[in-house]
């Protein structure tokens, strides 16, 4: 990071045998196109495709892996949501070097030097610099989203979109005549939060009537090309309520009289009916548990959600999903994707349940563990027991758009590096290890997503 | 894979001061004897010595590692049960790239190279043609099991056997005059299971004739060779009852009105019971706590037991141990030897329980830790709290008899490179890696098992 | 440690790329000051400046470390705590072999070689001769303790002392004129065990004298040069109680009829009330949770607490430190290290929660993960969410004085090489690196601990 030059032997072992394979391997996957399942760019952006304005709340503001570094490390989040542009970006270059050794750190090099084409490394000294010159460049066409989206050779990128979204953004995009491949993800969450202001009920009276809503939404997700749906849970609990309690719980929640336990029961039984919807519709089921929302409330309270305070807790999925699991986990149609911020399910439970049910794939590592030794840990605690072939291919999960291909360029050099480890230890042999490249790098998340 | 030749430096880090050691380790170690102290190879086949009749049922049918991920990459379950052998080979095979980079796909290497001398890669195309090979060596005296067992330069074969065997086939083994140590090991699961149809009694009325005729198959166990009892629990969950509530529970066993609670608290006192029978008989202790059986209803429902669906929870081992370890922890009588699914208990449960009480000695990475990194996260994070010395050396814990000699190499290849790394990292010198490996390989179970 | 040199190369990474840099990165660290903000060492010591007596009292029986393997592998206790010094020599010697590949076995091969020059490896045949060696070189000036702290090089050491020690050790350092600077931590255990007979309530009658007499001892620690307080305790619980609950828990406990669960709310709130004491103090508050103590009552009962039978459990610090993170955890006045037993919570719960809140840092890796490969989990899991700009540097935490270096000096190997690891795959650079070792060896423990 000292300067901001990008080895291209970055991030592979360093023992020769290792690292000749995996550069190989690399080449062969890095000018694949991006297929990008699961994010959270504003579809807006692309559909307007309107220069960005200048860096800070490009590359800063919006990513709050940033921020909570800044923010533990004793800058004032005032300073960096509502100060001025220049000030913010000088501020963030200053503790610049509190990203060494993280993957934010490895992104931020690859997005300036590759997308921004800056050569100075960032600094308090060299800030005002590299603001002007990104400002320059931000105001000339091939900067526009559009273009940018093009120069990353995305093939398919999907955004994560509200179950009530009218999804304006992308009609738009479909009807502006760019071949651009924007897909909305179906995300719930609103309606199984009973207990919360947040609940909306889709404007139906009976529960009858809102699992019909909600296959309505699911329906209109799909004509605009969603593949999949997603299922943000503390805990990944599963169980099937009888029809009855089901109404009683619902009716609770439409007059605001349900508790946190109604909640966690009505949250179970609506992931057995998404389960039931996905085999009849189609569309993959994802599940994200374990975060706790919101951990600090002073931050909470004046910054809005999404400022990193989310925790993670540790998180049981044998238990939990065995109701969903016997009811669907063998049924063909179905595809159940599995997240985790709790790695030691990994090999205790999330390998042996993908490597067991049909329906089972693991998602790539999430969040904190996506990141060069998160990513390690995943392949080594995985693929022994659930094999390469039912995970998912990677995930980039971002809602900053500018750091898409650092963040595939990251994962597609550590599968390459972990494939290059097997290679050298005579596990597998070079032939396959380039099968399995491609597979990880682009098969696996097209025949995931149905993409 | 790709080319079935089996490299001399597999496994081993590629570093070369780090290899070079381990192959000097390993060399030192291959030709030792194979002490298998815990498996499930049935005895009848080394009673009978009959041929082996073909390969599918030989390689593929027993072996549930192979079958679950077959199942679970969408291969269905009665093709490989039900199918006829040759049609049950041909899928095995066309599949068998999924087993690359998982220890399976390691052992199925070795054995047909090894064991049947297969030179073809296996794949779709070559799959007839290699059935054919093997058929055609089962056939010869060679490949007799008892031929198998002498090349396998096996000293001593552990089956596992419920309480209420006859063993039958141990005793026209020890009767027909054949060398070969083939011991049972005592595993009465039936008897915790009351509140299971499976609870077998023993024909005892009360409690007491129940620990006695409990105390007698494990005398008749003893005469037969057996070292050792095992039991496989949900939650190793100790505590001693009061004689009158162990009766109550009894009883109510009997009469078939026992709860799950009753079956957890009744498992709990019997495990200190069998603990304090192990203090009177000398016969080892072994815990495989942590898998939830049978997970899958609908494959469980037809197809029975061990058929993949099981899959492990967290467990807790510090607090559930307390009563047994207190009661008989401190007695130089008495081994006990803890298995764990959920390798977070490694460094924080089972290498301090390990390092301080000297009863308990660590079993091997089991199951789905039976693997290459499973193997190397074992020693990592034990040997520092608990020396090598209060591990249990290699279990194959294996119903594929062909399998034992493959399980047994990758092991004594991951300890010996092991060993290597800590040589190069100079944290040993090269004389001490020698003893080291020659314990974990040969020494560390026999005097842990007392064989 | 078959032959007793210290190779200078030893626990890097064999390959060379990292070899080389993790020696230069360790060259410049080398020689800083050792600053220990948390240890156990007896303050009479340094204080009397007495000559030590001879090996055994000062090498083995003071180090629990040492105790524990013994006694795993069937040493009796009574021999090495009660034997004559030179048999308890002779057996540790004897047994030296079990510590190959751990951290003591690292920690006693330094402090043989470089505190004591012991050329010969320590077995059974030189232990006699060896035994004589150290009882001479004791018998020296320069092997007083005052002159070994100055010979080590200790910037700092702090003690652990119960909150209602006298501190008359640490005052009369500090009025000898002797320029070392031992200070002193206030552990106030005994205050929160109300269910338990060692509880003390500083002479208060009431809840609020109580409170006041907790700040004047705080105080008194404070001039006598405390910055930090300690607290142990089984879960890191924090909740607030009202006024009069906390005053109704602490008259029953003046009365002796607390419970185990009033003990539980009344540590949950008094780790509130310290943590806002700090904020008025400015004490670092450190919390180290997750030792179930005197697991082995046998033993405990027969030679007393800190023999080996302290045991980790699982531990919880997102939804237990909720409620003292929401309280304090924003405020730059405090400050809180966190340390844990429990592995799976430094990706999962800790770095998540130093990543965010402005006063987490995390504690190196405790106790039975103060080892070679414990220090590998901890950066590969804690730098990529929590930078290491937010752990707090090394600490020793020992009671072994001349084991104090030994344990430095690993620590600062196992640092340089985790960034050597870091430079080799070019994820920093090398100037990037020598900073981040100078910070870990010596900067983050004094800013942390206000030094």
């Amino acid at each position: 990071m000292g300067s901001n030059s990008l080895n291209p032997a970055r991030f592979f072992d360093p023992d020769p045998s290792i690292r000749r394979v995996a550069r190989a391997l690399y080449e062969e996957t890095r000018a694949l196109p991006i297929v990008s399942p699961h994010g959270h760019v504003d579809p807006r952006i692309l559909a307007e495709d309107a220069p960005f304005p200048e860096p800070a709340s490009l590359i800063v503001q919006p990513d709050h892996y940033i921020l909570r570094l800044l923010y533990a490390n004793g800058v004032p989040l005032e300073d960096l949501v509502k100060g001025a542009p220049r000030r913010v970006w000088q501020l963030f270059a200053e503790h610049y070097y509190l990203f060494r050794g993280t993957p934010t750190g490895a992104w931020l090099d690859y997005e300036l030097y590759e997308v921004f084409g800056i050569r100075d490394p960032l600094s308090g000294e060299t800030a005002a610099r590299i603001y002007d010159n990104i400002v320059e460049k931000l105001g000339a066409a091939a900067f526009r989203p559009r273009a940018l989206f093009e120069r990353f050779n995305i093939e398919v990128l999907a955004t994560t979109d509200a179950a009530t979204d009218t999804l304006e953004h992308h009609c738009a995009i479909s009807k502006s005549g760019w071949k651009g491949r924007v897909i909305p993800t179906f995300r719930p969450d609103a309606l199984f939060k009973i207990a919360s202001p947040e609940f909306d009920a889709l404007g139906a009276r009976d529960y009858t009537s809102f699992i019909r809503a909600i296959a309505e939404r699911r329906a209109y997700f799909k004509q605009l090309g969603a593949t999949a749906t997603d299922h943000a849970v503390l805990e990944p609990y599963t169980a099937l309520l009888p029809e009855e309690e089901a109404e009683r719980l619902f009716q609770r929640a439409r007059r605001g009289e349900a508790t946190a336990e109604d909640e966690r029961r009505f949250t179970a039984h609506l992931l057995m009916e998404m389960a039931r919807l996905s085999v009849a519709d189609g569309l993959v089921m994802q599940i994200h548990p374990g975060a706790l929302r919101d951990h600090n409330r002073a931050v909470f309270e004046r910054f809005g959600p999404n400022m990193g305070g989310d925790i993670p807790v540790a998180t049981e999925f044998t238990r939990n999903l065995w109701p969903l699991l016997n009811a669907y986990g063998n049924d063909p149609r179905f595809t159940l994707v599995l997240f985790t911020l709790d790695e030691s399910t990994y090999s205790r439970e999330l390998a042996p349940l993908a490597g067991h049910y049909p329906a089972v794939r693991l998602g790539p590592p999430w969040w904190f563990h996506d990141s060069m030794e998160g990513m390690r840990r995943f392949r080594e605690r995985t693929t022994e027991t659930a094999s390469i072939y039912k995970t998912a291919g990677f995930n980039d999960d971002t809602r900053a758009f500018c750091s898409i291909p650092a963040r595939h360029d990251l994962a597609r050099r550590m599968d390459a590096n972990y494939l290059g480890g097997l290679v050298a230890r005579h596990v597998i042999d070079e032939s396959d290890a380039r099968r399995m490249a491609r597979a990880l790098a682009y098969e696996l998340v097209k025949t995931t997503y149905r993409l």
